[in-house]
């Protein structure tokens, strides 16, 4: 039996980068100090910024949400319901048990009633995970913009990020290299992005949330395929087996050597229909959903609505 | 059956990307004019330059040696006997029997009568691979100097490449970066090296060699151990087994990008045995085995001596 290396009961938890055996306890502690380190090290934000946790029902989101809460940061979540019917509902009841065992105040927007569509309902050629993506994407910074958060946290984990990057390195995709990383900082009605498990791995979030009484979504989105960053994910996973550390140490070095790939800032104007910033007259969400009118996604125009917040 | 895309004969080989499917006769006429491509593309040599083929025994090299005899390239190999007891007698007895089928001229230097020595008989901190290596490109480069050779041919093939590319990559060793590609110019006594499979895989390199009747090395160098060049190599063909393709336009992404990772240029000196560039005042080479005077490597030198040429 392997004993905890801090106070030798037995151990929860075997890592292999660093090799460490941990107790629950000890486990717990280990994983909320990380995170701190990583919020620290990548100033990503203080106790006193209005955090907004963006929250899926799945392991990394929750993740976030449970170690800012035991390290003391106030925030409140953000759930979009993509109207994917009942994997939509699905998702929202299991957010709004998550969020009501924490005790944090949940938003939730319904992108069926702001746009009079679901995800997969769409007619395009972009494939569903990218305008999905790119929904979600608008949706969290818009209602943090119109809130006045200093800052939108996610739940992208060291596996997400590692298997990204591989995708880009391997089609040396220089513009997103230049863009990625654990904090992306705001500014012209972007609001500042952080991604406070960068260093951990979905085996790590896991082991954590365990130690919690959390339901999880654990269905498949119906629209999820076999991705290519599935494919990254398991080959890195491969060459992490034979050298643990190998993902860590990608993403670290690659940040290290970021500055390489930055190109040009280009010029953003504010989209037509809703002012936020985009490289053509009309941004790609208005665009796409056919939005004729800017959505107002202040709390107060939510709750007057039927998308309201019913936490 | 799958057919010759050119002239509808029974298919000897299919290849994936691109999508194509040859007879024995197409297919040897499409991989010498995919090489010839490459030796143009990348400014490697031509017909007037006087030629060095690296050979080893293995499929790689004679691959080298076979297209550019079916392309009209008069050169001569080079062989190293390592002095690695019975494997390096039987790669020197096959190659030897390659060269004379193909009815070009071999010279072969011998490690041990060089130095003393022969390789796994050193003691040193340095892995067996890695000092095997620097020994090969520091005998291959004085040998081509000495003799006056405008370039240097090696078997580097398609997966060596992307598979050290991407292991670089993952530890962004952004210096070796900036020195890989298919063709490393000379100057300052490094002789040219040229890399004419860049673009071939090892599965097109050995579909090639088997349509000639040539006895190639198959057993394994004693020393060989489970690199990690070959786990980076077996990902990547993981990867390319759902996205063909992937392994040519990473290496190929990478040239495009490559200038990213040039670095100040270093001031190399003349090694105080040998004269070879180095960083330090003596060259690796002649440090680590204990050569005491410069190893005269003319033709006329080593004919005079025991380890004599006797092609």
């Amino acid at each position: 039996m392997r004993r905890c290396k801090f106070c030798g009961s037995e151990a929860y938890v075997q890592l292999r980068s660093p090799r460490l055996a941990m107790c629950e306890e000890h486990y717990k502690e280990y994983v909320e100090r990380k995170v701190e380190r990583t919020i620290h090290r990548y100033k990503m934000f203080r106790k006193e910024n209005k955090i907004l946790v963006a929250v899926s029902g799945g392991k990394d989101a929750i993740a976030v949400a449970l170690t800012l809460h035991a390290l003391g940061y106030e925030f409140e979540c953000l759930h979009i319901n993509l109207g994917i019917r009942e994997y939509s509902e699905y998702s929202e009841k299991i957010v709004r048990q998550q969020c009501e065992k924490l005790g944090v105040p949940l938003h939730v927007l319904y992108l069926r009633a702001l746009v009079g569509r679901g995800v997969g309902e769409l007619k395009t050629r972009r494939e569903v995970c990218s305008y999905c993506g790119t929904t979600k994407r608008y949706l969290m910074n818009k209602f943090a913009w119109d809130n006045d958060y200093d800052v939108i946290a996610t739940g992208h984990n060291l596996d997400d990020e590692s298997a990204f990057l591989l995708g880009n390195v391997l089609h040396w995709n220089t513009g997103y290299l230049a863009r990625q990383g654990p904090y992306l900082p705001g500014g012209n009605a972007l609001v500042a992005r952080a991604k406070p498990l960068y260093e951990l791995t979905n085996y790590e979030i896991a082991k954590y949330v365990a130690l919690f009484d959390m339901n999880l979504t654990t269905e498949p989105c119906p629209h999820a395929k076999g991705a290519k960053s599935i494919l990254y994910a398991k080959v890195l996973n491969e060459i992490e087996e034979v050298s643990p550390g190998t993902k860590l140490n990608f993403v670290k070095g690659f940040l290290k050597n970021r500055e390489l790939f930055q190109e040009e800032p280009v010029e953003l104007r504010a989209c037509r229909v809703c002012g936020m910033p985009t490289l053509r007259e009309v941004c790609s969400f208005c665009r796409m959903w056919g939005v004729k009118e800017e959505l107002k996604l202040q709390v107060e125009h939510l709750q007057d609505s039927e998308q309201h917040d019913e936490n």
